[in-house]
């Protein structure tokens, strides 16, 4: 049976490559697109969320009813549900968004090389986007949306844990941009392993893959597929507290990088400590992370001044994404900057000094993501940096690093017009020089 | 023998990454040097360059004795040959790439979230890069250049036509680097096929990969490595002469882009002509090609009016690298952009026209990294771009697209200064807002 089955799964993946392949064909109606078009099938897509709100919760309501059954723990349940307020957040996400100023056409640089021979770098859609998802209705919303606004066709494989809130949300959104001149060609819901398996091949007709999730399953797409990939496998996330820290705002800003949303890749995991404070700051921070329940892992120095489990090189290396952390004492910033260099996943880090020759040289020589002087790690997000919202966050050094919003899903392409100029004419010792006038 | 051999080969394997980590440990303190020390250490290696021209010349000479030995063509000896001309042209480009704004701490956004709370996308070099590059000794000095200007450290892996050349520019370079605060850790050279497989092991001690050299080649080090490789394999380009071309300005166009140096990759390889035009411009763009030798491949309406090899649909995808096109006549606009879009290789391409619509229409839907109207291709080129020189021209539509100056060489961080902002504060309905505004 094994052959007969194996050409079954070949036709499926057959089938779903022609279906990607299609999509490409069809979003270059929206790649083309003005931006009032966009702008437009935005405020089409919120309208029809709303208008169609109670077959949504409805469909919502067995993915939660299946959740039940199945066990789900608290925290994955309540990703999943799509409540009124998650409704009207993600509405008022889509009028954001089409508030925002088009990320296409977006002149990056502009260059006279000689008169009247002008050089821009504009910015235009990437083409197609594969995107993999935890079971959060919510994210599948703000993803399409973000696609959308940046003119790009997008494949969506949500958690499998909300597959009807999944299909129901892009039926809505499909038939919503339907009446746009955009069509409905543009988006596709995939479902299986096995499409995601098809999706890693489609080589060509995607542009882009963001998958979100384990560290596991990341480094999984990264080595599966030749398509390029976005996105961060760890979030080992530092706090710094140097000797030159203001010690209160050291205690309430790693209390919120740690327990404001402990399950976030942008939660702090690791505290270090110069060892000139440890003693006056310990204490302190002891008994606002009880108060939230934290499970604190500390070297020897640590545990001289707090209780806590002996912590292992492991646990520096450990992404809990739970109320626990390990904390290290550091005789130095330097101890500091080798440590994050490391151990950390070049995420986000940040420093707590009153000490501004520290900050600078924490910014110059932390090589990650996002690097943050005297506030929160959680700051780390597209909607908190002011981009909209966010697809993921990026720990690759290339195009887009840190939260991905509009601009992450746009490429350049460089346009010069000319009137006949020929290199031979800008060549040899007689040829015409280039004048290089900035315009921009 | 065989597993001894393998040992052996795996020591060496072994000692060349252990280089590599060092060079990466090194290239930290030319990653945060300051403008003023790197400009400085361009100069002194443009002086070093000059008061050892003799030996380099000699070296040099070596090289280009054992070319003419193994026959070499004349094209490959011209590229390997390094000229008081090119010593002279290499120097100027150092002295041009030091008088650049600096790229490292360029800010690219810049954003109040809240009063006293701002937020910076800054450029940060991106630590190592492996160059692998043809036999040409300038563009070793241009490459190490543009490393050394934007704080990379360089592993550099020229052609072996031109080892001696090689080895004595970088032993001069290393040594004029020597006696500035970078200290000369920041370059290496290699020579070796096991060298280059090792390298391509070098992930996480190596930031990006830019392989220039055959498709062959390109398309060898994409599939064997996990660094981030930048390049392009294919340049296809075309120019489409439109019903609206100035027909003077399109023989003389696409003459140049076709001739001026046929060897690059930028040089035209596709010819497509509207119908509406293709008797009167056929017969003038055949008399310009004739005058250089240019072979020509053409369809059955190209060789109604000019003398042509029947052209197949492989021509079409051809990168000939030669005095040889092919040439193809199309109906519309959309011809000539569909057959750029499954012919071409998204490098670069040129539309001939008059009429603004048109040039509008081929800037917004080819999809190449570089899209012209009325000049030649062959200005597809960082220099021209004024973009100081280039490492090579990539084709992905991630990081830098078309010619990479400096600002490839970059990543960003993005930065926060806080005061002991939280999350918490900005949760919640009566948590406060971000006000996101624009700083630059």
């Amino acid at each position: 049976m094994t052959p007969y089955f194996g050409i079954l799964f070949d036709m499926e993946e057959r089938e779903l490559l022609g279906k990607i392949k299609r999509l490409r064909q069809e979003s270059k109606k929206l790649a083309t697109s003005s931006d009032d078009v966009r702008k437009r099938a935005l405020i089409l897509v919120a309208e029809a969320l709303e208008s169609n709100k109670d077959y949504l919760f409805a469909e919502n309501g067995k993915d939660l009813e299946n959740a039940r059954k199945n066990g789900i723990s608290d925290s994955l349940y309540h990703r999943l549900v799509f409540s009124e307020e998650k409704l009207s957040s993600v509405v008022k996400g889509l009028h954001d968004l089409a508030l925002l100023p088009d990320p296409i056409g977006r002149i990056r640089e502009k260059r006279e090389l000689d008169p009247d021979f002008v050089l821009e770098k504009a910015a235009f859609p990437l083409g197609v986007i594969g995107m993999i998802f935890e079971a959060r209705p919510d994210a599948l919303v703000q993803i399409a949306g973000l696609a959308l606004r940046s003119g790009n066709g997008v494949i969506l494989k949500g958690g499998k844990e909300a597959q009807y809130s999944n299909r129901a949300l892009i039926e809505v959104i499909k038939k919503a941009t339907e009446k746009s001149e955009i069509s409905d060609g543009w988006i596709l819901g995939i479902e299986s392993h096995a499409d995601v398996d098809a999706l890693l091949k489609a080589e060509g007709d995607v542009d882009l893959l963001i998958p979100r999730g384990s560290n596991a399953f990341v480094k999984h797409v990264m080595n599966n597929t030749s398509i390029p990939v976005m996105g961060h496998a760890d979030g080992i996330c530092s706090v710094y507290v140097d000797k030159c820290a203001d010690i209160s705002l050291a205690v309430k800003v790693v209390t919120d990088s740690k327990v404001q949303y402990p399950a976030a890749c942008n939660a702090a995991e690791t505290i270090l400590i110069h060892e000139d404070v440890y003693k006056e700051f310990l204490p302190l921070l002891k008994a606002s992370l009880d108060s939230y329940g934290v499970v604190i892992h500390g070297d020897d120095k640590t545990r001289e001044v707090i209780e806590a489990i002996p912590a292992t090189d492991a646990d520096y290396h450990t992404e809990y994404l739970a109320l626990e952390c390990a904390i290290k004492v550091v005789s130095s910033i330097d101890e500091a900057l080798d440590h994050i260099a490391s151990h950390g996943s070049h995420h986000t880090d940040a420093i707590i000094t009153k000490d501004k020759d520290a900050e600078s040289r924490f910014f110059r020589e932390v090589d990650s993501a996002d690097v943050f002087s005297n506030c929160s790690t959680r700051f780390a997000d597209g909607f908190r940096f002011g981009l909209g919202a966010e697809v993921g966050i990026s720990t690759s050094k290339l195009h887009a690093r840190g939260p991905v919003g509009l601009d992450g899903l746009t490429t350049t392409k460089w346009l010069l017009r000319g009137n006949g100029e020929t290199v031979r004419e800008y060549s040899g010792k007689d040829g015409k020089s280039f004048h290089h006038k900035e315009l921009i």
